[in-house]
């Protein structure tokens, strides 16, 4: 793992969210994008080597909905960004963590990307991350 | 904001979460120290500019215990690194988000930190740090 790519952050209006972000962080978010495949809306900011991603649902189906329907807005994920997800994704599965998804799929930020199951994570959803080339 | 300084993350026992995240991050835990008065256990690693901090509580009432009774193991706050945290609590003070502590308090890893209240931060627990000099 080369560094935490990026804090993904579950809000119900990213609207809302983003105007707070932008306080917070005392930059502009420079990047929005919707991830069809995911059902989400993402806006992104920097900070340092480092992204917070913002996410709100498009629809009721999104993992961020059922996310906030169970825990509130909150942090959903961290991505770490690695440099060969393929082998980093046999890597964790022979420690014995469980992959959400068996290949590496098309993220936002021109990314593939891969999760990790929380329940062998102490609760926390990682994301592998890897720039495409 | 200069970029995430660490990631803490509440788990139940350091000894077992250590483990995971050492396999997870292919890197050994570099550091452990006890917050006396937070109530806490913390192991440090690192990845890349980044830190994750993992935090077992050391009695019932510490902050981790209560939040770990409430959502259980996971994320528990984001710390983002400052270089006048004085000048920032400030400047955020001004924007209108609702500081924990009205001065720096000592923290883990020879740190100067303020808490940043989640009602204003869409249910995010954020920690301003600055390193002691």
């Amino acid at each position: 793992m080369n560094k935490v790519e990026h804090i993904g952050i579950a809000v119900n209006s990213i609207e809302q969210a983003q105007t707070i972000y932008q306080k917070l962080l005392n930059t502009n978010v420079y990047m929005t994008e919707e991830v069809a495949s995911e059902h989400v809306l993402t806006a992104f900011l920097q900070t340092g080597p480092n992204k917070i991603e913002l996410l709100q649902a498009t629809d009721p189906d999104s993992p961020i909905a059922k996310f906030i329907a169970k825990k509130g807005e909150g942090i959903h994920h961290i991505a770490f960004l690695v440099t060969d997800i393929i082998a980093e994704m046999e890597r964790l599965k022979n420690e014995g963590f469980i992959l959400l998804n068996d290949t590496p799929k098309r993220g936002a930020d021109n990314k593939l990307v891969c999760f990790v199951h929380p329940k062998g994570t102490n609760g926390v959803l990682v994301e592998l991350c890897q720039e495409v080339g």
